[in-house]
């Protein structure tokens, strides 16, 4: 029984960390008092204690104490008795190299099958996919593998971006880079705009906010999906 | 004795392929009326006769034939044996993964050493560095490292942009993701506008083209160079 928040960004333009998810947070973690923070992906490089910091002044606005996994003599034994863990964004390379370094892949994995009550938002959405390899972030660090925890069968691109007409610069754009993963690779992937989150409730996957998601899959057309729907591939 | 053109992209907005480096090209490759052509970064997906194709038409424009490296039956001859190399753009994991898998790694570096002429764009550029690890592109495939040639002593960003400050977004830009880079390794970045390129020769390598590009060092503020500069670190 997956119980998941995967959204595309943690905080939205002109808003403050996380504010834009309050409701949906504060449903996800009813049961605990107690929310374990996986600090991993260190967005500008910043220190663990000080990203646990950050994301635990959210948490106190819906009543909960965030705890960095980081301050687990036992990680791996901490995940399995949580009752709520939160990956906070940052650089999936650095995310997923700390996660397999830290042997910690697997048991996430398995928490979040038993039923954890798991939410990512950016690099700690991209790791709940089939594999890391629809993230826009630089590969600054090497990790052992680019398979992450595929608690969803599809992969996501966070933070969506719309081709812009009005561009002149050549590189290419996110739909390019996404029919170029195609070339390589079978598995759907779904383009999640910022504001946008899906909520997995088992095996029934909602897209929430107030934007349609992008859907590309192998050999076909991209297509849009209304805020409402379930996704299935 | 190095000789090299590290362009930041093959085509600038309303031109056509490689046509603003038609001097430069006719000029580094002038002592040989073939090149071979390196395919495997595979824009778009494309097979690397189509991708031969596409760029042959360009080197015709300066009385040169352009041959697959893919068409030999021993590339590392053929690479030891060349007078000229071009290296297209396309998915910079896909490049290095052909060629740490065709064994082509070492051989273009030490033939690039010996003086062999050398011409990069976009991820035929972003090879030319110590790493790839500042490349725009997604992870599509898996390469057994990210360790690159070497024949300049930084790392490149070609397709450089500047932060637009109207945008709404909140994915990181180019300069926080570099500067992420820096929280991890120690490698300078040049951020290398499109129609801006390095013209190398020997230990002297110059900006040329009209624009300034941005300059990133470990520790240090980001730094505009003039065209026309030599750069060192």
């Amino acid at each position: 029984m997956r119980e998941l928040i995967i959204a595309s960004t943690s905080t939205v333009y002109g808003g403050d960390y996380l504010d834009y998810l309050t409701e949906e947070m504060a449903e996800l973690f009813k049961d605990t008092e107690e929310v374990i923070f996986i600090p991993y992906a260190r967005p500008g490089g910043i220190s663990h204690d000080q990203y646990t910091a950050k994301a635990a002044k959210a948490f106190t606005e819906i009543g909960k104490k965030l705890v960095g996994l980081h301050t687990f003599d036992n990680p791996v034994e901490a995940l399995k008795n949580a009752k709520g863990a939160f990956t906070g964004g940052g650089n999936t390379f650095v995310l997923v190299n700390a996660l397999y370094r830290l042997e910690l892949m697997q048991p996430l994995r398995q928490a979040i099958f038993k039923g954890l009550p798991y939410m990512g938002t950016s690099a700690g959405s991209n790791i709940c996919g089939v594999s890391m390899q629809t993230t826009n972030d630089m590969p600054i660090v090497y990790p052992p593998s680019f398979k992450t925890l595929g608690v969803i069968p599809f992969n996501l691109n966070p933070h969506y971006l719309d081709p812009n007409p009005e561009s002149k610069h050549m590189g290419e754009t996110r739909e390019t880079r996404i029919a170029e993963f195609h070339t390589q690779n079978t598995v759907p992937v779904v383009g999640l705009r910022e504001e946008s989150w899906l909520r997995v409730k088992g095996d029934e996957i909602t897209l929430k906010g107030k934007l349609k998601a992008r859907v590309f899959e192998q050999g076909k057309e991209p297509h849009e999906v209304e805020s409402g729907a379930t996704l299935r591939f």
